[in-house]
């Protein structure tokens, strides 16, 4: 379909077609390719939750996200490299992003103590003492054989006057620094750098003139979707977009809702990813082209329609609503494992929707229809 | 391979060839064949838990057992009914066998009175109240469309002395008698009787010869696995499969560890039934042609072998001892699919190899080897 670019660089991403600020192309990696925008599955530690391997890819799913807290606890850096990378290990051929464990030990760790070189934690599995630095993130990384690194930042908390914003991300800024003189280049492999500033304007243009400076082969936007709401989210989207080079892929990190999705890929955002489906399709929750369903609700107890008619999932071309309930109800395994199918089968289709309609130009019309749908009250 | 015979009496069993007492043979059926020796996954409230049912067709099963007492509590059997059906319900077009419910009131419900007529007992989950008469289980497999109806029996506790266990065993053969009244026969579908009678020979003589009396597509041996060891099991197999006919099904109900498979096929019996594969599968423990691993054990951590170099599934052709034991040490869900699947494969291999070696005359020297295997020490 397209001509694979010179690797040599690093991983390459190729447009092919925009409309409006939106962008549809491939990032060509060592792992093969990812077809933007994409939807990364959330992969924590090692599995995306629910799901065998064959499962993910069935989804439509091309690049799945690990995350360095977790693995660098469990099982460890040194054991995943011994036993052959990320991809080996977790049965993931394809392209596997990694954060770079900021975010997590800023939510999860306990006795975190931030130095201007890193940061010291305790495990929030055994209290174990654990320190990353932009060089032990990077090199965790390399253990993994991410086909995508990202830089150590740290998460500006939301919401954060001014003066604290900045000193967060200035912070950020050296550590991305840092993290590319630790980051070895190799065909294919990726180093992305994360935007930061919180939603101060100044401070996102700061970032990501420093970030250019440096120079990525991908820049991420940090630091949103921590309660600011969508449309301060999406205001910082517009001003942060039009910052970063036209040439690289633009991911959101931690996005988000499936109208997330199409509000930030219309301003021009390449690459999302997110616990939601997987999280939902463990507590019952299912998105749906009429919008989210709960299949805990007793209407659903007796109806033998499909769960989405138009989607090719199992769980919705074996079974009933009926039956994806019952088994919620008896608190079947099933259960979960349908529905993350489901989920991320929805999300994979929502981003090949926009796919095409960015290559026809006719995102704006597509994504009125998409929202159509979810308003259609079908039942 | 084989000529489906006529299925207008009901299910069929066709002999292919014996090996001493073994047999192997196919169950022809409404919803397709089965062959024997079989092993059936039990699928209690319409799943095979942590599996899809195109990962139970994967494993090579061919039959899967449904649960009438959890059926009739969850979702019931009007639901199930009105639904088109437990195949369509669960996804499972092939055979499915269901127990009468008579097991699973005596080990789940509370407050059960047991009258000449049936039972009357409370339910685990909620505490409301039910009854089960021969008429009634009957009908609900009626309801499931049960490829296979069990009678409604009462499973005679072990220890037992002999006059509990003929007093049982005769209340069980009367059910057996109002079980085959009730029951609607449909080509290809069939009703099996089940022998009773404790560790007594001559109890489980007159049960076996009641129930040919009445006459039945299959019989059963069941009130066995349930404490008595299996030196006691299997000196009652010998003296009650001799006095089953030749031309039915011999199944052994809840029965039961690999071990256990070898030496009653060896003795003549042709179905089963068990938890233990997919029960093990969720607490990490594996059973490989090498014997029984715990995959929770330490000493898997770093190991980059198959847990089964020779099986098929995706656990032993796609990751390690070293990615499962990190499932079962993070708690993935992926763990128990993963090793469910597997066991489920183990299950199926054994009963393959068994019937290979049954046509080939070889059962002697086959399980012999299959013992070898086990008693190799590899780690």
């Amino acid at each position: 379909m397209t001509q694979i670019p010179d690797l040599q660089g690093g991983c390459r991403w190729q447009g092919l077609a925009m409309d409006g600020h939106a962008r549809t192309g491939v990032l060509h990696t060592a792992h093969g390719p990812m077809e933007t925008p994409a939807f990364m599955a959330v992969g924590t530690v090692g599995t995306v939750k629910a799901m065998t391997a064959d499962a993910v890819r069935a989804t439509g799913t091309q690049c799945v996200l690990g995350n360095t807290y977790h693995l660098m606890l469990r099982p460890g850096g040194d054991r995943i490299e011994a036993l052959g990378g990320l991809h080996r290990f977790m049965d993931w051929p394809g392209p596997i992003l990694t954060d770079s464990g900021g975010f997590q030990v800023m939510s999860l760790a306990s006795l975190r103590q931030l130095d201007v070189d890193g940061v010291t934690f305790r495990s929030h599995i055994d209290g174990s003492r654990h320190r990353l630095t932009p060089a032990i993130a990077v090199g965790l990384q390399h253990q993994f054989d991410s086909t995508i690194t990202m830089v150590l930042d740290e998460c500006t908390p939301f919401p954060a006057d001014h003066d604290t914003a900045r000193a967060s991300m200035e912070l950020s800024l050296r550590w991305a620094e840092r993290s590319k003189q630790a980051f070895r280049p190799r065909p294919g492999y990726g180093l992305f750098g994360i935007v930061q500033g919180s939603t101060y304007p100044d401070l996102r243009a700061w970032s990501a003139a420093g970030l250019r400076d440096i120079g990525f082969d991908g820049y991420a936007v940090g630091g949103l979707a921590v309660g600011e709401g969508q449309a301060a989210m999406l205001r910082t989207l517009d001003v942060t977009v039009t910052l970063l080079p036209r040439e690289a892929p633009r991911y959101l990190m931690g996005v988000g809702t499936p109208d997330d999705l199409l509000e930030s890929v219309r301003r021009g955002i390449d690459m999302f990813d997110c616990v939601m489906p997987t999280r939902a399709g463990r507590t019952a929750r299912a998105f749906t082209s009429q919008g989210a369903r709960n299949l805990r609700n007793a209407r659903h107890a007796a109806d033998a329609r499909p769960l989405d008619p138009g989607c090719p999932c199992p769980a919705c071309q074996r079974h009933s609503r009926a039956y994806l309930h019952h088994l919620f109800r008896t608190e079947e395994m099933l259960g979960p494992m349908l529905l993350t199918w489901h989920n991320l089968t929805y999300y994979q289709r929502l981003m090949q929707g926009m796919r095409a309609a960015i290559r026809d130009h006719r995102l704006d019309d597509h994504i009125a229809g998409v929202r159509a749908g979810w308003a259609a009250a079908e039942d």
